[in-house]
């Protein structure tokens, strides 16, 4: 098993042929199996195989040339809204539309989602998860038509590899791992957790290519910058309000 | 790969010893696997194993036995602030203190706790992932003894199962996967989606015991009530402030 999740790398290059529908198959039921908010299942999985939704997709997660290529995209959503339903049809008034159904929601989510890849990669295909969803997701909302109660929350491309990267380097594992309480990191231990990556030939190659002078000026200079933050929060909060997760 | 995860249950009854470190280890290297943002792994997973501490937990989880029974309580964090410390040291702005990156965070956290979750079955232990986590967020974050741009999103007990319960029904797949694009649900889908489950023993069982009219009435009248639904959506939402997560 552990070979399976050690093995993981994100491919973002496919082969065009679709996923065999019993693979797919295999793929949902996992999902559906993970544990679950007082077996609520409060997501929705939207699978997107046809070429065209697949391009008028693209442009939401920047037109990466994966969402088109791999023939399979799976777009992830916390789903109140199918329980309210069935609430409101019994006479039991829902109150799920506030933050804290927006969390469970998400868990429910998220948990579905690693499943479906972690069954996805014991199949042999590929998968990446695309970040861009939080970025654009009012316009995907408005594309896959989804109902108040729903709100996108990552969106997973899967098929079969045509590229084999590298394990990518992770942090050492007490960077993330904390024994009792939270371990107050001291300056150096920061420096220790960062020396590997930041010596690496990998890093090395983008402080040339950036005309940086350290990695972590990569993230907030140039990845991940302040401006984009603030409007990707903005955005995504009022969505939050709009498809009614907010009325605490 | 599919028979591991189509058998999980939550478990929530363990035999007292505790989970040998090597299987521990495999657990969290599988969890520091998972996809992560950026590879920027914005997550902390505090493992707490002594009995002191862990007492000290169980109120937060509404002294459910399990908390103190299971040799392991493991709380999933979304953590922007080792991230943001490293970048302070390298002279760059870290801005990830607002809620586009609570939302990356809960992201990383969740799709490393799955992955945990998983190497720990397929060493033939049990979880239970408890959901009370965001009820009692801002008490877990004193005993664990969180800083600013650290929340806890959800917590995992792992251990030796007591216990081989049922697999727990789900609705049909047709109720969460959309093909192409959202299926707007009719009333009579609803009706169907959800009839094996109201008609099964376990709920009439539980429709004797709660003394209601339907399985819908359980959920919004005793187990998930309005006004607690509330009160946790705002004091989370509060937690989210204090820890940084939402300057916009």
């Amino acid at each position: 098993m552990k070979t399976l999740l050690a093995k993981h790398r994100s491919i973002r290059k496919f082969r065009s042929e679709p996923i065999a529908p019993e693979v797919l198959q295999d793929m949902l039921e996992a999902a559906s199996r993970a544990s679950t908010c007082g077996n609520m299942q409060l997501y929705s999985l939207i699978v997107t195989q046809s070429r065209e939704l697949r391009e008028a997709l693209a442009p939401c997660h920047f037109n990466q040339p994966m969402v088109t290529q791999a023939p399979c995209v799976i777009t992830v959503c916390a789903d109140v809204h199918r329980f309210s339903m069935w609430c409101e049809q019994r006479d039991a008034e829902p109150c799920y539309d506030n933050f804290a159904w927006f969390l469970n929601g998400v868990t429910d989510a998220l948990l579905a989602a690693q499943n479906l890849c972690v069954e996805a990669e014991a199949h042999g295909l590929g998968i990446c998860y695309l970040g861009t969803t939080i970025y654009t997701a009012e316009e995907i909302a408005r594309i896959l038509d989804l109902p108040k109660g729903v709100i996108p929350v990552t969106t997973i491309v899967v098929g079969h590899p045509d590229e084999s990267p590298e394990l990518t380097d992770r942090l050492p594992l007490d960077a993330v791992v904390h024994c009792e309480k939270y371990h107050h990191y001291t300056s150096s231990e920061i420096d220790e957790l960062w020396a590997e990556k930041e010596t690496s030939e990998e890093t090395r190659r983008l402080l040339e290519e950036n005309g940086l002078p350290n990695l972590a000026q990569i993230f907030t200079r140039n990845r991940y910058r302040a401006e984009d933050n603030l409007a990707i929060s903005r955005n995504y909060f009022a969505l939050l309000k709009k498809q009614g997760f907010f009325n605490n």
